[in-house]
């Protein structure tokens, strides 16, 4: 069976996975690239910059996860686009011509539209669907193989609560973002369901993975 | 000059560094001891409850740096006693008659009483004062020794906030409380005048220390 997999989930310490104020410049908000630069420190993350060298343990390692054995991307509206893009019929996600996915997209909205074919093999299909449901549309398009839940927080923790994620890998980033979007509202408990552990990297961040029980 | 502290506090994944529900029975409601079974589980902390055995790591390693160098505590009123203390004037605290501390105590209360001298070396004082002034008055207290200060939470964050604290031991715990009181709220760039650190330990805990910039 599949897995449902969250790889490279970033947090901040006080459990923003973004901050306020996302505009097309500011897909974050005020947290800028803040949650993110663990990643682009290391060896993957440099190359998907087009850069050389970069950091080669536990940030490099968690961050190659991302690709290898994902058949399909979920992802909410929030990450797809700035607010507002839904009014703009050119519009085509912000990653440009060759998104670093590679593989059939889902992007849950209320505003559907037909799928979008981009370079390297990522197809953005616009659905209107409970989690369960955007679910079943992505294993069918996975081809057996394991979904990814990219994001926001939002739709992140509605997958959580519906008990759908198999496996969450969670960045707690040492900053303090004190706005935003909370990752962990509603989710009292959610420590029974995974058996969970914690590395910290040099780099300052603490990697957390969730393993759903039923999976030991 | 000494330093102010904070040692061994603990806060669940999403934040609370107490539950809901505080009563005489249950001092962090809903969260038992959840926050603290790593502590309990190292060999200091078996110690304390007066048990043989016990874990030798960083779990270990932090909690014995709660009392070594501190001349005297502060803490909160909701630390100090259940909801409602401040009318039992037989009160003496939830720790018995040989408290942890062995140093004067400040209760931040708008309550005070007369002081009230306990076995080992603690003394309670009982203090209606700002967070500068309750510090001056441990300073004087502490005969040249580190302050440290105890929580609840929502005495930590005033402390912190009004940039009071020099080091900051913080202990994230891999539960989701969901509710109770926070530490971060209102802290928003608080990693800007510290340098952190972190590190996981095999009981699934992460210790994370702030030291004040000032101080490298």
């Amino acid at each position: 069976m599949s897995l449902v997999r969250v790889q490279n989930f970033a947090i901040s310490l006080d459990g923003f996975g973004t901050g306020e104020g996302q505009t097309r410049k500011e897909p974050f908000g005020h947290a800028g690239e803040r949650l993110h630069d663990w990643m682009f420190a290391s060896q993957a993350g440099r190359r998907m910059l087009g850069q050389p060298g970069g950091t080669a343990g536990v940030d490099d390692a968690f961050t190659r996860l991302f690709a290898p054995g994902i058949g399909a991307e979920i992802m909410g509206a929030h990450k797809y686009g700035y607010p507002g893009w839904e009014k703009d019929p050119e519009y085509k996600g912000p990653w440009g011509p060759n998104p670093p996915f590679h593989t059939p997209v889902f992007i849950l909205t209320h505003h559907t539209r037909p799928p979008i074919e981009m370079e390297g093999g990522t197809t953005y299909h616009f659905i209107d669907a409970s989690p369960a449901e955007a679910l079943a549309a992505a294993r069918k398009a996975a081809g057996g193989k394991d979904i990814r839940i990219g994001g926001g927080p939002t739709m992140l923790r509605e997958f959580i609560k519906a008990g759908l994620v198999d496996h969450i890998h969670v960045v707690v980033v040492p900053i303090l973002l004190g706005r935003g979007v909370r990752l962990w509202d509603g989710l009292e408990g959610l420590e029974k369901n995974y058996q969970i552990e914690s590395v910290s990297s040099p780099s300052g961040v603490t990697h957390m993975t969730f393993t759903c029980a039923a999976h030991h």
